[in-house]
């Protein structure tokens, strides 16, 4: 019998009503003649409420408290949803994070998960019920209730499968699966079927929301097949697998699977830095330890000696970069720091790019005859991302997804 | 040093401004000297929301589930709680039922505490930390969370005053303490200072309502002394003790207590039940076999070979109770069952009374002299009760209270 991970996210448990829809469609997923473990997130927007909750008692929340606080979320999601399953007749039971044997390390907030021991969901299975789990939480080494912090609740689902070998993760989400671009901006956007781990994890690097990095991360260290599809309709949504199993896309020549984007960039620039060893290690060196990711960088040439460094990061890491580099700017000899919070980033993804040279002259020709000027360039094997204003975004999108053959036919 | 534990209830951390009222009462008495353990309920109306929750999913909601879903209640109030005490600077931690070490039963939504391993607890007091402990939850033998019905969280409380061999168990509540009968009926009514297990056994069981007797028994088997007082005041409220500890009271000659009353009692009769041996048997093992608990009982004389049965139920349970009976009603021969749900009962309380002749003859002059029909009666020894009419409770509260010296002087 096929054992699948179904993984539901607060929006598809926000109500009574949706409750009961998904209820039902774990039900028709069992009544198929599959084991099922079902992942839930808190409902709705009680998780932003339990934070609201505890902003009125204080303004800085012990961590490990917060933890306690915001595990309650989950908790009332799997306890509702067991209620409306056994309420329709199929045998369920419901488990915590902790329950469940998710361990996690002493982060709070933000832990990651370190072993997962899944015996009580064994037993469930055994017993032939659908057992529900809490996404989002696990226990650590003291015995204390942690969170896994953003994305947490995929996390559970694809480590819990990867732990249970399940056969497939669905993970059911308000759209209907990962797109070749925000259909918000192109109209013309398609459900793409199938998907490596490496092009998710850079189109999740380079902006697009669907899935966190580090439950990709984890899918492909254990191959876990994450299916994203919607929790509206019965439609199949995107199969996010290994490389090996694409074989056969590649063959049909797509070269570029997705143009990914991320508005909410900026541009730091270091003016007339002095020309001498180190001074790179030393901007990024500071910035590296203040928490601040650096993404695209610039070395212009040299004249007299000196040298501008120009870098981009997410816009909401400004003040605290700012504060950082201020520290060091004496060392530097720099004559002036620069910021322009109007910078963002336009990406293409694909593992086609490998075979097929020339791919990024496509993309800045594309940029370029359409009058957007490009500022960062930076490279990798399947990603090739461009800083462009951000006036220019819908523009440079549209553009890109209709130049690489993406638009629905 | 001493150990106390204190408990607040449910509209004592309603909201932040209460949570953060109660965090400083709770440092008042940790910087007096004394190793704290809290035990909280949910917030306000928060375990009624969850209720309704689960309501709206299903009309009969699994009882395992209700319990994971209502235990959420607790662990929003004791993280909230944490959060306020450690943002005032002092040292505190937060622990579910089943964290604390709180086993039960594995009956769900109303198990019994079955032991408690409280090596959490410990931790917390010897880091010299504040240990708050979530009421009403525990965990079962099966691993499951379990709530422990109504007024589980005095349970918590009383029960880990046992186990930590605590000085005091503080009740802290929306009163002053305990009440010689309830003020808003009688202005004159005064607060009790001091009052044995016993007495606030049989007011529990007769209509006061400030504490469930299932807390008053656990306190009472392991010598617990419970302090019931305002959350809003520093006043002294009242203590609940042994009698051995109460022996100079009864010197000053208090014989009576405390009046109580239920105005929401049922009276039913069974007219014409023939005569013969086990017919009581029969008419109350059916009510006890179907969870109707029976007050006080009246069989009239025999008239030819036949009797009337009397007796009186909470008015919650007529229905319940008809529908058993209707069963039975053949085997009795009796004529019919009447139904009367204007009864109410009122008693006087007291372990005086064990030493003090004439008192049951007084408590029924005082009624008759006021023009009050006395329609059951049952005593023991330390309370006597009269099933009256419901529009005459007040009255006979009143006159009670100054009769047998209450009144506030």
């Amino acid at each position: 019998m096929s054992l699948v991970v179904m993984k539901f996210g607060g929006s598809s448990v926000a109500d009574a009503e949706k409750i009961k829809r998904v209820a039902g469609r774990v039900i028709d997923k069992k009544k198929a003649g599959n084991n099922v473990v079902v992942v839930v997130s808190a409902p709705g927007d009680m998780t932003d409420d339990l934070i609201t909750l505890a902003e009125g008692v204080t303004d800085a929340p012990d961590e490990r408290e917060m933890d306690m606080l915001l595990a309650t979320g989950e908790q009332v999601s799997i306890a509702l949803l067991c209620m409306a399953i056994k309420h329709k007749g199929e045998d369920a039971v419901s488990l915590t994070g902790p329950q469940a044997g998710i361990h996690a390390d002493t982060t709070h907030t933000r832990a990651r998960i370190t072993k997962i021991i899944p015996t009580k969901v064994h037993d469930g299975i055994d017993k032939g019920r659908i057992v529900i789990v809490a996404g989002f939480q696990g226990i650590n080494p003291n015995e204390d209730i942690t969170t896994l912090g953003r994305g947490g609740s995929d996390l559970t689902a694809v480590a819990l499968a990867a732990a249970l070998k399940a056969d497939t993760c669905e993970i059911y989400t308000d759209v209907e699966g990962v797109y070749t671009t925000d259909p918000r901006v192109v109209k013309k956007a398609r459900k793409i079927e199938r998907i490596s781990y490496d092009e998710m994890l850079e189109m999740a690097g380079s902006g697009a929301q669907v899935m966190q990095a580090r439950s990709i991360e984890v899918a492909k260290k254990y191959g876990v097949d994450i299916h994203v599809r919607s929790t509206f309709t019965k439609n199949s949504g995107t199969l996010i697998t290994g490389e090996e199993k694409l074989r056969r896309r590649e063959m049909e020549d797509v070269v570029v699977s997705a143009v990914t984007f991320d508005r909410k960039q900026a541009k730091l620039s270091i003016v007339d830095v002095a020309d001498r060893p180190g001074i790179a290690a030393r901007v990024f060196g500071a910035l590296a330890k203040g928490g601040v990711n650096v993404d695209m960088i610039i070395q212009s040439a040299a004249r007299d000696r000196s040298n501008d460094i120009s870098f981009t990061i997410s816009r909401g890491d400004v003040k605290k970069a700012l504060a950082l580099l201020e520290k060091v700017k004496h060392d530097l000899h720099a004559n002036d720091i620069i910021s322009d919070d109007k910078v963002a980033k336009v990406s293409i993804v694909g593992v086609g790019m490998r075979s097929h040279p020339g791919v990024a002259a496509k993309m800045f020709e594309t940029l370029s005859k359409n009058g957007i000027n490009i500022e960062m360039i930076s490279t990798s094997e399947i990603i090739i991302s461009c800083a462009i204003r951000e006036s220019e975004v819908d523009k440079a999108v549209t553009v890109l997804h209709k130049a690489f053959g993406l638009n629905k036919r």
